[in-house]
């Protein structure tokens, strides 16, 4: 795995400061770097950790004052994301179906795809090419696996789930449960049945513990390259356009719809049926209760514009001050 | 399973409006609909997804001007539940003990109840008639699960959990783990044991990776008919009433007291020790840190009585305003 | 397991009111507590419900007006915690290797280690003297769990994740997944790598599905001591000192450093790279998006010092008659 920065340069489509010579091995946080290592410096506020690192070569947006080689990427995040795949690729893993697993008789599972311990696969489940589930992982009827996705530890994918192919399911979640339609009957709420499943689109990525919830009737829908964080809870019907973000422990509720590429931060709330315009941003912590349009940046709860919210916070802070003065006029 | 209109309408309670002798299959959204769905139309806004509909038939809370027939419903909500219901009925499950799962000697399941695959039953338990595991649930020492209870895959139920009649746990629940109940010890913080266990009463339903955590000395319970939403968390010694609604996302702190038929909405907080009168209403992302009175709406952080938290929010949108015409008047 | 109350005083270093004789068998709460159990009254407001109780003697902070035998303590909650313990200590375990398990032959697992039923344990993966492994745990490839830790139902360990020694793992946990770091590649948004992994210090507890992600290059640390409630999220490289407390459903994002002695409450959210200085206290609920001093306590979103959010909050409740006392003045 030696290479030299030479080779990393041209890897990386980075310009190279200095020797192209040295033989790197991997690539670290500076305070961990020794000669051997590509130290990583992303944000000005690292530059202080460059002093005490041992690095043996930096990867930079621009210039700094030290003598030793330096990669510079005028994207040095995605530079470094590639550092890190070329010097610790993903594990192969074994094609193969681990003989402590239960295989229903009617699931179609390819020989090139990997099925490991204690995992449980119902009927009329296929698995396609390539695809990888980890272990215990649940299997639901008629659930469809994709080529080349990837199942991680105890993810529990309910009966009728589609994952498309390449997408990634991470541990712990949980897709297609029962939403949470509520009804009364006989003086007590009952859930009405969900049976139209999940649609996680193509390379879609699920974060551990998350959970999406079936539709109704047609399925709830993750589109292609969706990223969902942690603690996500996606409710029935909802509908996520491709590319969409969204950050740890939000929630999207039941029939609401998220427009290709929103990005919603850390801790959101969207209401039910409420729709959010392609490219739209929500700030953290953020409860959005109407519907928010292409492009716009929405913040608070309720959500409204973001400038208007940082305004109106800043006022917030000073409230104590606003009603001592108007005490004193109104009088 | 074909059904006719006229059938439907009888056995929903509906009134039909047009032709009762058209065989239904199934019911759909009005997109995905052929000749052979009914499509519910539940509110306003979807009648424009009618047009383009080829539902043979309509559920509707009043008559369109549709050529299609119509089931009228006073309640379509319901309706629509009951449709659910008839065309896709529960699967039937299987009887008896998955040769997978292990089971203590000293557990006693009823003959008509139903071991998933990789269940793991501890010694003392106790399964009733028609209760369902389904594959890779936990179930603890001298626990006990209610006749007709459904726990759903990889749901756990620590030591001493019961599990009322017909009550269901979600895919991934921890029910009974221990409480965050702090003490210092040697410089260290601790957690007091929690040896009381969890109520879930009859009917209640307790979403996906959902958490109850276990009283100190008695139990947490969750009263007849609860609705808990996914990734909710209820802390030790909270006591919910019948009936009660917790959407996705909201936690009730350790020892608070929810009254019966509580809603609270996603995203919510309730504090230790604080008291919901019955039928108390709380908006999502609230923060509830006092008592609220039955019967009371209350929203916002801390949360306030709803209407006065509207007014406030009407002008906080404006504070920037509202800050700039004290400068001009305060001088 | 019958203790005499004056050996209680003793082994609690309790001052006692009354007889010393008579024989306890637990502790209960006042409601189910019968003549051989302490009650205790942690809180005054607890004093009504002594009326009613049939306790056989008392816990409490300072004498009440009551006939029966009385454990005074300057500390109750601890010496709670402690008469919990003795009369509930926690069950032993069985040492050895469940069945059922699956163990991969470089694993090395102390002779006194506990592995439970449905076990998976990686290549490479040590468990050391006394640590218990409940069913279902993961152990992924490179994993330590040091002596004496607890690792709960189901609970999955990441490739190459450090518990140390007698922390605690809460039944759904998830260590080490990979964090939520995007890069674009392709038109498609990625995660990068992460390859660093997490330590638990020791005596760290996590809470039931609460997730911890690994850090990108060096590992997300959480430190010695750290009290992790149920559902909260830790992003990649973040850093969490000892003894910090985080209570259910907050969530710190990546590269976030909490000092030691930090106390978060319960739906907080921290934003990526903040600093909270040790012994920092943060509100239910707040969001913090810049760094907090040490010893502060913050409040709010964004978060401020907790006693101007209090005055803002003030005004804020009142801020209907601030709009129409302003439109008044302002004409």
């Amino acid at each position: 795995m030696k290479t030299s920065l030479g080779e990393l340069a041209h890897h990386l489509g980075c310009e190279l400061h200095g020797d192209p010579s040295p033989l790197m091995e991997g690539v670290a946080e500076p305070c961990d770097a020794g000669s051997q290592h590509v130290a990583a410096i992303l944000t000005k506020d690292r530059t202080t950790a460059l002093e005490r690192s041992h690095a043996g070569a930096l990867l930079v947006a621009a210039v700094l004052d030290d003598p030793r080689p330096q990669l510079i990427s005028n994207d040095p995040r995605t530079a470094l994301a590639r550092l890190v795949r070329h010097f610790c690729p993903e594990e192969e893993f074994e094609r193969g179906i681990h003989t402590s697993a239960v295989v229903a008789a009617s699931a179609e599972i390819s020989a090139a795809a990997s099925v490991g311990a204690f995992c449980l696969i119902e009927g009329g489940a296929i698995i396609e090419e390539g695809a990888r589930l980890d272990p215990y992982v649940y299997v639901g009827r008629d659930v469809r696996v994709g080529a080349q996705a990837w199942v991680g530890v105890r993810a529990t994918l309910c009966a009728g789930v589609k994952v498309g192919e390449g997408a990634k399911v991470g541990p712990g979640a949980v897709i297609g449960a029962q939403g949470f339609g509520l009804w009364r009957e006989d003086g007590r709420w009952r859930r009405i049945r969900s049976v139209g499943g999940v649609e996680l689109g193509e390379g879609a990525e699920v974060g551990a513990n998350s959970c999406v919830d079936a539709g109704t009737l047609s399925p709830t829908r993750v589109g292609a390259g969706v990223q969902l964080d942690n603690l996500v809870q996606i409710g029935h019907n909802a509908q996520l356009g491709d590319d969409v973000i969204v950050c740890a422990q939000s929630g999207v509720a039941g029939s609401a719809s998220v427009g290709r590429g929103c990005e919603l931060g850390g801790q959101v709330g969207i209401k039910d049926h409420v729709v959010l315009g392609e490219g739209a941003r929500i700030g953290a912590k953020s409860g959005v209760i109407g519907d928010v349009p292409s492009g716009a940046t929405y913040s608070g709860y309720p959500a409204i514009p973001h400038g208007q919210w940082l305004r109106s916070h800043a006022t917030f802070r000073r409230l104590g001050r606003v009603w001592r003065a108007l005490r004193r006029l109104d009088g």
